[in-house]
């Protein structure tokens, strides 16, 4: 492979930050992955100084495990897909961050995702984890669906399964609702029954009511009516998502978060069947981007400019 | 009416709290309204410190106006109705509040709402207003019903309508719904359309989406049928809700709160042809609960207990 040596290469950071955790990767100039880290939840949605903690652990974690110095953070070149940044105030918010990197280029995890998944700039992708949203990059022009947040958006994701459980939970204990098998586990998880379970809620946000969502999940697998009813209409959103993106014509699309493999068998058949793997996780995507962005900059900037 | 001079009579305030403001009324022993005063948002669940300063607010424009002294506040036997204290916990951190009463009772806004609706201690009521619930009491058994606070509860309430409405929204602005004419009133209201009102909805609270409630009954009212499936969803479940209270055969029924008037037509027809109005305001329940409280009190304790 011919390798230069590691102080003289330039070192890349690929960060994909979630509304429950976020992944770190310090990656070589020729693609070798030298560590990574994780830290805790990263959707300035929720809180910009948790974002920037969490960008911050996971990226020293992964210095860490690299075998870097601290002082080597200011030598990466950073390249950071964040839920929620497509919402004006936040990316500009973000992007005013005093970072620890030499450079950082800031875009929506919905694109880091999408060039992680086909490894080249056109293509389309679906998240389904905590929140849900779908992207397509086709002709230089981006389609954004979804992605809006919790509680007013993201449905089929996590967070919105959780939330749809717990209303038809609370239903049931009212009797104002059907009788449901999602009480029990929920009521276990919570440690509290009925309406009790409300107290436990207090100021729950999206990650919390995404915990709920393997347990709708396994009801609707078991046949429970409510959950199915849920999960159904979750999923059926998917597949409305899907096909409109393919009427972008993305050549190649992918579902990835968490709670994706659980989600696809609900969707519609022949949106389900055209589904491709991911080729490589986000954060490659993010490193993709950077180097992307910094040619960009090399080709309209001097280099004197940059640090 | 040989009235007793107000320097020796017995001063009472009731006080109403709900998730856009809180109404305090001082009244004489004699039932005389001395005055009154509003201060800002009041359930706990939402924020127990602006709970307390809204409450004091409020009693502090009361007194003014009933023109007593800022120590009369002392003197006062306050009864406090508040949304979120069926909750336990926020039950306990309402109570050991060093509030700047002589006394203070407290309970729900539903049992205030209740007693000042029925001028006796037997009834039902529904609240339609920022948020929604149901109450009876009967044979001294009291049934609560919905009031689970936003998101996970109070179906038809205007928080609930107003979420409704910008779910709809969004669906439709991403062509993953039905268009609707709510679009443009609320693009209006929040200066901003489409995907842009999710930037204005950062941190948006139940009163926030209250406030969108009004357009979603008008919309409604004109035939919209996104609103109308919103609207018919919400009073389908308030119609429940009365029919459960019904069965606990409570003798009366009324619904108040700031959305009723525009819910009702929207209710079944048995039901909405059976409710009856509330004769006070819930202040004077708060008053009728506090000087039963009292009675209590004073029947099983010696008077010296008090101050």
């Amino acid at each position: 492979m011919g390798k230069v040596p590691l102080g003289e290469q330039t070192l890349y950071i690929g960060i994909d930050g979630g509304g429950t955790k976020c992944r770190a990767r310090i990656i070589t100039d020729d693609q070798r992955v030298l560590g990574t880290g994780v830290g805790g939840p990263a959707n300035p949605f929720h809180g910009v100084q948790q974002t920037k903690d969490s960008i911050r652990t996971a990226a020293e974690l992964a210095a860490q495990e690299a075998g870097l110095s601290p002082a080597d953070m200011g030598r990466l070149i950073a390249g950071v897909g964040l839920a929620g940044v497509n919402v004006p105030s936040l990316y500009t918010v973000m992007n005013q961050w005093h970072h620890p990197f030499k450079q950082m280029f800031l875009t929506t995890d919905l694109h880091i995702a999408c060039l992680g998944a086909h490894n080249r700039d056109e293509g389309a992708v679906m998240i389904a984890g905590t929140g849900s949203c779908g992207y397509s990059y086709v002709n230089e022009r981006a389609l954004f669906l979804g992605g809006h947040g919790f509680p007013i958006g993201d449905k089929g994701s996590g967070a919105w399964l959780g939330l749809e459980a717990i209303k038809a939970i609370l239903l049931a204990s009212d009797n104002l609702g059907p009788q449901t098998s999602l009480s029990d586990p929920i009521a276990d998880l919570l440690q509290a029954k009925g309406v009790m379970i409300v107290d436990k809620l207090f100021g729950a946000r999206s990650a919390d009511y995404a915990r709920f969502a393997i347990y709708v999940m396994d009801a609707a697998d078991a046949g429970d009516e409510v959950a199915v009813r849920i999960v159904k209409d979750g999923a059926t959103y998917m597949s409305d998502v899907a096909r409109r993106l393919w009427a972008t014509q993305p050549g190649r699309m992918s579902i990835i978060g968490g709670l994706a493999p659980r989600l696809v068998p609900w969707m519609d058949a022949d949106i389900a069947n055209r589904l491709s793997p991911a080729l490589n996780q986000p954060e490659f995507g993010a490193v993709y981007f950077a180097r992307q962005a910094m040619k960009k900059m090399l080709s309209i900037e001097p280099v004197s400019s940059f640090s």
